[in-house]
Order: structure tokens, then sequence, then C-alpha cells
């Protein structure tokens, strides 16, 4: 459920506005030696604040670990890290009006009235420094592995347009990841796509993903698709570079008033989100793209026999 | 690997020029009677030789149940079906010129050398008639929901003047789900987009998918994206109609002299892909697409705890 | 469910008087070459009607592979295998009358009436059948162990007393295992001890399981219990010869009549068993208790990452 | 690895002298109110320091509960609960010298020599705590059932000249589980006893586990067992008292100098442990026996689909 991964495992919990988000990362090889500060570069990458274009809240993230390390080493057993949660303003919050594209009304339902309505609570993008944190350790382990995604994505002048006018912007992130070998993947339904894309749909707000130019590929005849220097085919590496795209809606939080139906009577009401958020995810979700992306390919390799 | 589901698991299992294709399903509700003419219905819309589209193999894939059933109804214990292969002509392939665009030199890797390559052995879409027969028993056991995909793709006339011309095509498959309840779906790598992804990617040659419009919506403002009816909003289903496309690749089986390598030498060679193969896949794929989707629904629905 | 296994997934599927009994193995290593002969071998230590302590009931019991074999050599795809039910006399069995000691209530209960009830149905020992098939596969591919296992059992006088009587007894089995190297593993639910365990409960009839001498031992000083030589420390093995023994209850299945109750009134009622059994089955389940033990140990192994 | 369950699933970490020990408990049924009081009972029945039979060490294993709970009621997203390492003395442990019984050598060799050898690190008993924190919720939602074990065991006195004469004893502790619904469990490898005996043989010093009276029920007539009310049935429960025992060998840790071997030379050593040890861990036992029991009965009731 909030667990992923079959060599490497990991699994996150915690709610926005509660004591703290984690994760729990079993399977790290014993005696590996995380680069901490490598560590904080990608936290900090993900974390609000470092331009007008992002929230105003502040987190320090600075990962509080719990085991798994002795003496800066991988021990083998699960290492588990906490982030705890510190400028939480959750009085913005009013559970019984259900913020539109939010998962609100959904862990609502699905938690029967009984989830952590603030901040979104355990479907809040909050959730998503823990898993830079864990691709932050996995990335290191992907020795001659590079993974760089970059945000396709709307100017600075026109998100802060979109801020000031109470709105929102989405935007494209993609992402390149080169020096993997042939032979990672399984076929159907633990292939290299599916793995990654179970992955990718976990991320807040990414509902489109295209693999390897996919879109116009469709389009081709395929004397000239089979042409393209596929990474993947049948669900396995070729070693060739691997290109993929997510699409990200539009920030749902916006200062403008909208429609909602009140959870006390079922009765449409007017709503106005509170709470500080950012006019537009995307350059924050770049990290987290290349974060699970690290993870699920780890998990691949880890699975494949091949050594590191 | 082989095996998807938490509470209905299906296992695939057969390679394409092998004795059979088949399939393990275990979790479906005991006393469950399946309309085997539904079953069959489906299982023609997926068959070849509907027209001069498709590739000119038939095979006749009558479900050959070998478990499971008793006096016609689920047992509750695993039911396993069988697809023997029977119009095989496997002196059509050359193990050591792997197809551009195919698994052959994929699963030549993975495994070693020692992979089935006749007709692409484990990794032939023939593997997608088990699913379309377990996606057919999923159907039956949604009661109120509509599954109807269609095909967004080229002509027949585009189609036949691309096999004159030693050529394929590719497409798009869009896919509308109604009928379901609110609160299918976990959060993150358990989302109800995560798992349909995990086996919408698993169909071979579809290389992108879009959720709910996902693509436009990227490119608006929230105060527009806001008003989309979403299925999905945190990876929990909400009642509304669910609307997804998955963008496929052109068949890479094509007449046309190709360029390869030879696997015995490593060096650059010419190959021309013998064998009958479908000019589009796209028309024979929309059964698949709408059987993982039940497939993957019905999972999520019996993992919800809510009754059928 | 019906699935076992990380690295090594065996599925196990088939009721005793349906079509056939059968499994999908996935996870073979791709070129291992079966010992075909060997897996007979093996299928008849399992195989009744060798000596009269045995059921009458005769099945060939010849592997059916329909996947995942390719000149004889493991593809790197799943085996699937099937034994056909040939030998079967459904009409010694009534629905209403549950026989005492046997899972016909429980499955009743459990598949809510829609279990096929013939001969026990998925529930019979018969689906070990495949067990022993995968086992002999398994014990194949570790090379250098030894898995010697041996009844500590009634004589042959005694049983053929007892069912002359119309009644059955039950036993015990050792098994030794040499042979293995040192870390195989996980601490806790994934210990050595638990996996193994987790097989051997699975093992019809089986209701005690003894590691290393460790019914003695809870009664021993630690001074001498730490000299014993043991074989799993902390669920991870030591390179040690393991030692264990299960204890299996005696054959339900007795001619005398006994009490039951009619499931159509819920009143009690008399019952004869007919059917062919036999009246001690632990001379049969030797070869079961070695099969599911390399299957344990090879899916440890795989997990491990040693090459084997 | 380090994770139990299907629908209700637990993953712990954690080492004895590192900063805590802690579980992840994935699927508590939203609303889910926990008596803390009934929480810290149990916590205090495992806790050291509560007779002369016990460690010296002191813990205050009070749970630090990080996510989950929301005014005190389970939310549905995971609950993370921590246990700190305060009263540790990590200088009593010498890595190059394994203590014979423990994991300490095995440990070494499954994690390449980088595993946290600091009172057993990962493998050490104090991992029971989080299991008891768990299974103190479980036991809270099997409304209706009664789980009572008890030690049969050595005397206090027994136990204190034992541990007078630098020495240790083991034990064996028998369960008590009344009031469980029929139908629990599921064929094979998920029966009732395999996902049971996965549990307990995961508690260090378990060694042999016998349901049902089965060593006597080996030893009987089929007249005789089949009159026995059994609780399990093909793995499924019949919802009759299940009573199950289990064996624990004496504590490793003993005072006497004792045989080991050198890691850094491979040459025989002598040793005498230091640090603080329960001359019988059987006392503290009984309710980790208790605890996971519950976990694994909450896991299958809920993979039933029966209310709770």
């Amino acid at each position: 459920m909030n667990t992923f991964g079959e060599k490497l495992k990991v699994s996150i919990f915690g709610e926005s506005h509660g004591e703290a988000v984690g994760i729990v990362i079993d399977g790290l090889p014993p005696g590996f030696m995380p680069d901490m500060d490598a560590v904080r570069f990608q936290m900090r990458r993900r974390a609000p604040g470092q331009s007008p274009e992002t929230t105003a809240r502040r987190e320090a993230d600075e990962p509080e670990i719990v085991s798994g390390l002795f003496n800066g080493k991988a021990t083998g057993a699960p290492l588990c890290c906490l982030f705890r949660n510190t400028d939480t303003k959750s009085g913005d919050y009013q559970p019984w009006l259900p913020r539109p594209g939010h998962a609100d009304l959904t862990a609502h339902i699905k938690y029967k009235g009984f989830a952590d309505y603030r901040g979104g609570g355990h479907f809040s993008g909050r959730l998503t420094a823990p898993l830079v944190f864990a691709g932050a350790l996995a990335r290191q382990l992907l020795s001659g592995v590079t993974i760089d995604a970059a945000a396709v994505r709307p100017s600075t002048n026109a998100i802060l347009n979109a801020k000031k006018e109470g709105d929102s912007l989405g935007g494209q992130i993609t992402c390149e990841v080169s020096g993997l070998p042939a032979g990672l993947g399984e076929p159907f339904f633990g292939s290299a796509e599916s793995r990654l894309a179970a992955l990718l749909f976990s991320i807040p707000a990414v509902k489109a993903l295209e693999f390897e130019n996919g879109i116009t590929l469709s389009t081709e005849r395929g004397s000239v698709s089979n042409t393209y220097p596929y990474a993947v085919l049948g669900g396995i590496t070729t070693g060739k570079t691997l290109i993929f795209s997510v699409y990200l809606k539009p920030t749902p939080s916006i200062a403008t008033e909208q429609d909602t139906i009140d959870l006390r009577t079922g009765l449409p009401a007017k709503l106005t989100v509170r709470g500080r958020h950012d006019p537009c995810i995307v350059p924050r979700a770049v990290p987290v793209v290349e974060a699970v992306t690290a993870l699920g390919l780890l998990d691949l390799w880890l699975l494949s026999g091949m050594p590191l």
C-alpha cells in the first residue's frame, strides 16, 4: 500500500501537519556510506522558500536517521529516517470544505471521515520529502548512472503573474537517464516502464507519462519508429539513454474563491483556500521525479542480480 | 515478476510458439458463474483474422480451463486457463538476428541467450490472450461498471497502404470507465493511476499514458483545471467517469529490409522480417486495454473491502 | 495466497478431481536443463501404489510442461506444468457430510458452499504432486546441497493392521540438509526458519515442527545449548547441517463409521468415508518435505545474491 | 524482508544500541481509537526489570507515535511508532568475538562485516518491543477474541540458581486463542498455521512449534485424532479454540567463559559475555508470543473480508 520495491523496499508514512513524515528503506547494501552533503543538496532542491515561486512554509528537512547506519555506514538492516513537521499552520484548514482538485474529498471517503485533513494529511506533497531522501541514497548507489530532469514549464514571470491573480500553473518535466546497463526490468507487469510508471504516478499532480517520445512515435510509420534508439524494449533496458516526460496539473490550491460542497450538509458551498502554497509545483517536483526514478531503477538493478 | 494483483492475483505464462500461453487467476469470488459466451466474445475481439488489417496467424483461442471451476462456478481456488498454440511457423525466426523495435535483443540479454526467440517468445503479444480472458471474467464481476475503449487510429485504407508498402502504423486508444464507486485506490504507490499504469505499460507497444486530459491540463491555470471532473484525486477514485489514453508505437515487424546486428559476430547485418504480422496492432489492442483495466479495477475494488 | 517465494515464485492450482493440478514456477535460471529422469524419480517416490501401505488411486503423474522450456532448457520465463487427474471416483463423496479431520467443513465455509468437495478439492494432498515436481527442479539447482528426509514412523505391519481395522496412523519425518552456505535467510519474518515453517505447515497433516533439536534444547541450560552446532542463528544459516522434524497427524480418512454433521440440516449424522486412502501418509510425505525444503532454500539462496 | 502482512502490514526497524527501534503499521482501520493504557500494560509485561529474573537494562519503552493518529484515532494512513534506546552500554561488546548461540556470526557474514554488533544490533530481542506495541493494537481490534499465553518454564528459584551459576534456561510457552470465527486462513502457503509459524519463528530463541497437540496426535490412531477439536483444518479456522506451544532455547548470553573464534584471525578464542541479560527469556517472551499471534490473526481476519 505505502510500500514499493522488491529488493529495495521503501515504506513511507506521515502526515503534513502531524509529528513527522518519514520512510523506512530496507535493502541498502551493507557498508554503503551515504554522502550526507549530497543528500542535503537533494533535499534543498525540493525544499520550499528558495524563490518567490514557492510556498512560504519553511521546513528544515534535516534527516533524522534513527536506524540502519552505524559509523556512517549502512548496516544492512532497515534505515528509518524522519523529517519533523515544524512550520505548520493547521488552523488554515476546514475539514468540512474539501478543496477542489485536492485529495480532501477522496481521503475523507476512503478513510471514512477519520483522515487527517490538515494540509492534505498523508496525501500531501510533503510526503515527497522522504522520497527525495531515499532517492538521494539510491542515486549514489547507481554508479555510472546520471539522472537529469528539467522542467519544461512557465517562466518565473508567468508563475508570479498567476500567483498575483490568485491562480496557479502546471507544467512538464523531462527526465533523462544515461549509463544504465542492458537487462534491467522484467516482462509484463514488472517491465521497467511499469515499475517507473507506478512510482511516477504516485507523485501528486502527475497525470500523464510519455516514455521515449511515445506520443510522436504513435503517429509515425514502423520504418521510422524502428530507428528510434529505444532504451526499453519488451520492458527490459537496452543500455541506451532513457528519456521520459511527466505532465503535472496546476497546483489545486489557489487563492480565488471556488465552489465546493459542505460535507456536513451535502450542499454547495464557497471556499477560499488559505494556507501557503506553491503557485507552480513543477520546479520543486523536478528532484522528486529524479528521486523516484533512482529508487525504481536501483530496485530493478538489485533484482537483476547484476553487481552495482 | 509475471504476477499482478493483491486480492485478485493473475500470473501469466507461456511463449508464442511453445505449447500454450495461459494464466492462473487467484481470488475469484466463490460462486461466480462466468458467462462463457461473453468471454468468447472478448477473445474474438482480440483474435486476428477478422479483417485484412490483421495477421494471418489463426488461433482458435478456445479457453482450456483446468481448475477453479466446478459445475460452471468458481470454486474459490485458483483458476488456470490455457490457450494452445496451434498455428505456429517457427522457421520464420532467426535467433541471431534480433528484429529492430522488438524485445528480441533484450530478451536475449536478460535470459542469457536461452530465451525462446520464436515469435518473440514470452514477450509476444500473444500473452495478451490470457489477459483478455482474465479481463473478461473481471468485467463480469464489476457490476454497474462500463469499460469502453476506442481506437483513435489510422483509417483502414491507411493501414492497408502501409501494409502494401511493407510498413506499419501505431495509434492511440482512449478508454472510458463509468460506474466506479468512490474510494478505490490507495495513496502513493498503490494509487489507482499507479496500478492501472503498471498494467497498461505491460501491454506491448504502449509507450505513453495520459489520465484525464492530463497533457492539456498541464498547460491550464488552476482556476480552470480545478473545474475538471476528476475521476481520481490523490490516487483514490471520486466516483466520476475515468478517461485515459494510451499511445502505441507502430508494429515493429515490417516487411522492409532493416538494419540489425548479428549476435554471432556483433557485426551489422541486414534483416527482412518474415512471419505474419499486424500492420497496425491498435484495433486488436482495444480489448486488451479494456481487459487490464478491468483487472486493475477489480483488484482495487476487492482491496477496498467494498462489496461487489 | 497460493503463491510462495520472492525470487523463485511458485503458484499452485488444481483440485483433486478436476481436470488437473499444476504449478507455475517463475524465476528458474535461464539455461537450467532439468534432468527429467531425476524429476520422475522424485514423482514416483510420492506416487501411490508402490506398496500395500498406500491408496489404490493410480495416477501417472507424468509432467505436462506447457511453457518455460525450450530445447530442454529453462528459457527464463515462467514454467507451467500440469498433472492430469485421470483415476477419479468422484461418486465416493457426499458434499453435505464433511469428513472429520478433513478440510471439507472449512473449505465449505471459506468458499461459501462452492468449494469443489470431491476428494478434498483444492485442499487435497494431490496438490503436493506439483510441489514435488518443483522441488525436484529446485534440488538440482542447489549444487552441493544434500536433502535427506526419513520417516520415523510405524512399521509396515502396524500400518497394515491399522488399515485392516479401518483405522490410520500418523508419524514423524526428520530432514537433514547439508552443504548449505552460511548467510541464507533474513532477520525476523524472513528468517530461514520462518520461511521453511510457512512451507512445511502448508503440507497437509503437518501439525508440529522442531528445528535443531529445539524441544530438548528448551530444557537444557545455556552452557549446554550453546555447544549445539546450530545451522540457523538469528534466522541466518551458519553453514552447518540443518536438521528439523515435522509431525503429521493420522490420515483422517478411515473406514470406520464416524460422527459428523449434515450441512443440509445442521443435525448430527453418521458418515462412513469411502474412497481410496493411505492408511498412513507419512511415507509418501517424505519426498514432499524434501521438495518444499528445496524450494524454500533455493528461494533464500537466490534472494541472498550468492551465485548458485 | 522485515515486513509482514497482507492487509495489515508491519515493518520493523532499529538496532539494540542505535537511536531507536520502531515499527510502521499500515492498514489499521480508520477511526480505531487505541486504548493507550492497554498498550502500556502490554509493553510493561515485556519490559525488563520487573523481577530479579530479568536483565538490569532499563528502558522506558514509551511509545513515540509520529504518524497515523489524529485526535487519538487512526487516520487510515500508516502509523509509525518509535522506542528510543536510552540505557545502552555498548562498551560491553567486542565485534571480533561472536557470542555463541547468538546471531553475531551470521549477522557478520550476511551483512559483510558492517552489521551493528552492539547488543545484537538488529537481531536483538529488543526488536520485539515494537512487535508487542503492534500486537497490543491488533488485539484491541480482534473483538471477541481472547489470547492467553502462559510459560511452562522453570521456577523462579531454578532461574535464579542458573543465574548465580553464570548459566541460563529456556522453556515453553503455550498459547490459547478463543473467540476466532470460522473461515480465517488460506489454503497451503497462506494457511493459518503457515502464517502464524512465520511470525512465531521470527521471535528470537523459538526453535519448535506445536499446533493443537500435534506431537501427541502424530502417535495416535485416526479414530482417536479425528475426535480432537481442531481449530484449524486445511489451513482454515473452524471457530474452535486454538492451542499451540512454542519452545525456546536458553538465553545464549551466559556469564561463564565460552569458546568462540576471533574473527580477526580465524583462531579459537575465549569469550566471557558481559552486558546485562535475562537468565531466562521465557517470561518476557509470553507477551511477544501473544502479540505476533494477534498480528497474524488480525491480518488473516482483514484478508478474509469478514467485518471486525
